[in-house]
């Protein structure tokens, strides 16, 4: 198993009225993460096909402390389990050496054109096996 | 048992580079919808707590049609369930007649000042009580 | 000479840690009122060349005075100038009945395909007339 | 002269429907640079009065060539002027070695608890000096 890690550069603009990272943009940090792996990572072994079409079909985020402007953040990723039509990702992001929260994304690849989910391509597959926990 | 519902007015800038409402920001728009209940609704009730203090604990969303922008979203939302130091928020967000996406989040009121989670008070708990499934 | 008028629906993520709408997000707001004239009301006279390809060369903002969430939000906007390859948009925001910020944008439509600026076509310019001032 | 060279680092939710970094976009870019500067800079030498009360006046952008995400950005932003009451923060903002956007922004000191402007102190202006082209 191995862990995809990705750091994350917070923005003043990323805290809200109460002054910590907005609960809300957690997930477009995550979601840079996941996009730094499945689609930069994933172009840079010439695989382009999740660029292409993958939709989310579900998040979960759990809040265990808020973050603050100026701290030092690194989400960490891992695939938690393939299935022939969807793929699970796993996350952690660090405050630091603490863990502040962590979360799960369902994805479904997603034929564009066609306007439906298909099965992971056995490129991708191969692609998202050494993530897996 | 009673929903409270909220119009939701999506932007231009809601869209992501695949020209459907983006997936993170669904739960700006959750947000908005919460809101409106937890802090103007309830201040019209006398009751300002929630505006000072209630952290996110979770949040559960899932995805079920893609939302353009264009769409005209409705979400309602509802009390599933009251806890001493927590209750959980559902919601359906509607594109038209249709669930476009459901959600789930886990609210904990919490004492700035002392910078920890405290009970419900009574007035807090009466207040939720009606919107409760 | 007719404006344009935009109801401006704030939404709590709009403010920063502040407790106003953040400067950064005026754009936004001013984007949200000139879209819906350039894409949504162009695109019921039949137009949709703009929405095809128009791109910003300048925005100006004046902030006049701070925009609180909760704020009854008005932007009206109209076409300053009208030139070969490019038009001015004018706006001013009302806060109830004070205006709390003007801005300008310079718009230049754009042939996507070919990658570069082009003229304005009659139909645009028909389009833009009425709301000259 | 000196110049405050500030490394943005984009997000894949900077861009809008049309593939780029959205034009209201850049105004955050700027202004992280900015409160890189004012801020966290300022504080550095022990100055936060910046940090309790600045308010933006005026921006100017000018976009001089769309910006991609996955582009080397970096923000270089320089004191353009320096009145009783207010200051002007001049902008380049790079891709790569071109320079694909220009701005700049009136800012005003500003009494939170007062409620007005305010002059500028000699510590401002002693921080403020050498950054002034």
């Amino acid at each position: 198993m191995s862990r995809f890690a990705f750091r994350c550069v917070l923005r003043w603009s990323d805290m809200d009225v109460f002054g910590h990272v907005n609960n809300a943009r957690f997930l477009t940090l995550y979601e840079e993460a996941r996009v730094a792996l499945m689609f930069a990572g994933a172009r840079a072994h010439g695989l382009t096909s999740f660029e292409e079409g993958v939709v989310i079909s579900r998040h979960e985020v759990d809040y265990l402390r808020p973050v603050d402007y100026g701290a030092d953040v690194r989400i960490e990723l891992w695939v938690e389990d393939i299935r022939p039509s969807r793929f699970v990702i796993g996350y952690e992001l660090f405050d630091g050496t603490e863990v502040a929260s962590r979360a799960r994304s369902v994805c479904v690849p997603f034929d564009l054109a066609a306007g439906r989910p298909r099965r992971l391509s056995d490129p991708e597959r191969a692609f998202l096996e050494p993530w897996r926990a």
